[in-house]
């Protein structure tokens, strides 16, 4: 099967040539820059050398010829591509904003008209499987809905209210330098951004909705010096206390099948390069602390559109997403 | 002036000597470590050599001559040398926990018994600055509460939920190496801990409380990868909602007269080495996320320690503390 | 083919497992830990979890029953067990010291005596390849000693002085907490150690010297604030100059075959839980400045471990070591 | 005594108003700078808040009223401001490289003719205080060549070749944020840079001459994940070998009568913030090891600037620099 991957310059168009190596039937046959058309794939990506002799190719002017295309390219330049590529029969993952959410709530959170929206399934396996199963088009979850989600999914109906408080790796920025991402600025620091306004914030609600939930929603996220990875600790506030034991078991219970889900202490290292989500949960009556680990660039990003991927076309979900975290 | 400091080997040790060297007044004349006995004192702080001739002396054989002690050991250690120094005319700075709770809350977070218990003012100056104001005992907070407290101050009445989220430098683990502290636990990693458990959850309760709050009160830290400094995410929940203006003025009106808490974007870096606590307020209605900086071993430890000094001595409350934060 | 790891609690025996998940025909059915002994695998390495469900056996008591074994002991451990197993017509890849050196020289080094010495290949297999084909034992290179050797090796006959300049990630000190790897020890810090002293001195001076050079070899560790990955900077004095063109070329001769050394800017990231180790060189005249980039835990232990395996078992000798580097 | 400083948007013009808040007389009383003109200070220098009321001047347009002027400005732009001021009477030390080299070498060094040359004494006091005593102008060193000279000189008479292997954190690449200090390509990192070409590489060689050396001079530098410091590995080869106690008692003796170079094992938190430069040295016959441990922002920059003005107006050489350093 070929894949496409536009806009394969950046962290996550790295880190799918990388786990797409492991796959059992996919591989990457095209990748686009605009910025970088002529360029070895690997002059970028050094990791990948000796693994591929890719070069990019322009999306405007280069015929993208593939099976199964992702879109890692900004917002509002993803609705550019994906309409097309359906047409032409091409099964779509898309790793931007653009279909993540209702057309009106997009243009109201990202300040910019939808020049070409349609509905579409939201990549969390975990909780949207059947929407994704066989579909053409899967739209891929932000970074922090992915590990707010799952680390408060089980006690969705539960709560009251649901304050995320997210630790994020600097990747999650991109590859693109700013004062945001300047060393000494990083370096022995952490940074609160956004303290109420962040754009994911949008996707939590609507997935707590989804899952049934009436609770109020925040998010603060912060910038840790740490290259890859998002803890998520979500303090939750339950409508009647619950002990230990009861949300352990409606955790235990909630991701019993999940393969990508494993119950136990959330550490960045275990996660580390891989498509796992661990998650956590302590209880002190009614206020519980439930905390998620993930890898920001693949089960926040590559790792779960591949995961997608799998599922749209037929292959076993975790077909090239089986390794363990890098620890330490 | 004379200064003792009982139990000088630790990091608050090396702040108290490193901090003292520009006071007024004080003179630090005598540095204990029952281990070190004997030792140069630059020996294990290297970075007071050319400062200093001291050598440590047992606190247990040698005589502690001083016009101020400062106790820098560990709980249930402190209360062992306190009542003796007091009786000899010598006042105290605790940096320990043995006086910040009430005897039986001490006990109980503690879970040990308390052999020597009297009251003493709580010192963090903002708060309780009468009371330390020529004091012969005053007990210094935990780094946490001290950034905490200061955080959720000025909305302490009119918030029915406080959740701290703090995230702290390792030097808050003192020097002793452990699992916790091992590199490769810490580097490109986030680590909560004590979850919903931390002993110094017991001093935030206990400050809002003093400041007339009924909030129900929550605390869990987290381990990052940085040297000093704590951040605190205070995740508030008004009664009533108030617009940004109200509760931005709310803060500025808290802290006008004091020195030591500037309103301003928190970072670790602008305060690393000094006593300052900035902090900052957002307001998304009936939510507000306030956060404060402080460095863990200055205004968390020594440099409030000498914060109390001068006030139960008569010194200008800045003096020795007027250095500015290493940035970057 | 069944594997077992003697001494599994480390990083190194975490690595074995780790790799091993990706290997044809390797099996991994006994890892022991005398102290966790009957503790699952997976809670001592959280990142296996789901994959494993071995538990620790203890390896004086319990039987190993392997067709391969790594050692991943300590120095003058491993002796005690190298010479049983083998008897037993068990192959066996030792990560330990104690069969790099002749045995006078590993007694010097090391100051204690060798209970149970013979001769065997020091596996670098870009070096020994030869010696290490069907071998029943292969002593595994030190960290430091692999990414030197690979560094200077092409120009080691052409040298009279050679100096390694190393900067290693705190993994390669082990799992063991201590004052070196405290996280305020070596966070923002750099830290040289064994200035001139260093045990892997010897085994770089026997590959140069096994290489041809008569080169004075010196070598200065140091510790970076990094978890994993070694930097080499080799400081090469040439008899006779050699432009940029000459020197690159005898590099990329020298390694054309070679499937884990690539010639390329070295980046940690890029070589981070793989087994590449990627080389430049830059020459000045006389002088060139040689650098290579190796995973410590990889290439630098667990990777060429398996490694030596494939070459000692017949399989392809990338067999289980394709995976990318993570970057970042 | 009024102090300008002419471009203090930068790290060294923060660290000059913040060093110069402990100095007996100086007051900064002008800070320019082109684009932030009208912007208060401590809004690009949040760790100054409270302590000044100071706005940013444009150079070119308004007065520039002081008795002396740090030029904290790049090259090339330096030499348009140094004479003006000096011809006004105005004391100057130049942080840039304008001055440091004669001209023929600045103009290849630097790919740029020098439009305003004259000779200025090179301020490391410690090699140059009597042409720095009293001087109108001194010409402070890179932060490079501070670190490396003071590492070597006591051996410079005695080696053949002087290799220094230095690696700075990350401020000295400045506040301009790029892909060389993006985070994610620095964190858990070690990145080698102009291997050879370095241009501080001829003040290096410049002050080992003027110290009667003849040797071979080599430099490679390398960002380190670290906010501040360099620490400079000088590997040294003697013409004749020296013992331990030889070696040591040069350094002792050659810096018996400086304060602000202590010989000490190098850490960079034991100077972190301080003017200190700690060194150390370790023999193995005709090659011996020196390390030297600064601050680059401080000994490195604007705090051996301070230095040279404090010589060059009578103050005592370390008025405003007793600061220790800030470890951990």
């Amino acid at each position: 099967m070929k894949v496409a991957i536009v806009g394969a310059s950046g962290y996550a168009g790295g880190e799918l040539v990388r786990l797409l190596l492991h796959h059992s039937a996919a591989e990457v046959t095209c990748v686009t820059s605009r910025k970088l058309a002529g360029t070895p794939l690997d002059q970028i990506h050094p990791q990948l050398k000796g693994f591929t002799d890719l070069k990019f190719t322009n999306p405007e002017t280069d015929a993208i010829d593939a099976d199964v295309a992702f879109l890692a390219v900004p917002h509002t330049v993803a609705m550019t591509y994906a309409g097309k590529l359906l047409s032409r029969g091409i099964k779509v993952v898309d790793l931007s904003a653009d279909y993540r959410l209702p057309k009106e709530v997009f243009e109201k959170v990202y300040g910019v008209p939808h020049t070409d929206f349609f509905k579409a399934p939201y990549g969390i396996p975990e909780i949207h499987r059947k929407d994704c199963l066989n579909a053409k088009f899967v739209s891929n979850p932000g970074c922090f809905p992915t590990g707010a989600t799952l680390a408060a999914a089980p006690l969705a109906q539960l709560a009251h209210t649901v304050i995320f408080d997210s630790k994020t790796g600097v990747s999650g920025a991109g590859d693109n330098p700013s004062a945001t991402t300047h060393y000494p600025n990083v370096g022995d620091n952490v940074g609160p951004y956004k303290w109420t306004s962040h754009r994911h914030l949008a996707e939590m609600k609507q997935e707590l909705a989804f899952l049934g939930s009436k609770a109020n929603v925040y998010f603060t996220p912060h910038l840790v010096p740490v290259n890859r990875g998002i803890l998520t600790t979500a303090h939750i506030l339950l409508n009647e206390p619950l002990e230990q034991k009861e949300v352990e078991k409606l955790y235990r219970d909630f991701y019993k099948n999940e393969y990508f889900v494993r119950y136990q202490k959330p550490i960045l290292a275990a996660v580390r390069g891989s498509n796992f989500c661990d998650v956590m949960v302590e209880s002190e009556g009614t206020r519980v602390v439930a905390i998620s680990a993930i890898d920001n660039l693949v089960k926040g990003a590559s790792g779960q559109a591949i995961q997608n991927m799998n599922l749209m076309c037929g292959y076993k979900e975790n077909d090239g997403l089986t390794g363990a975290g890098l620890l330490p």
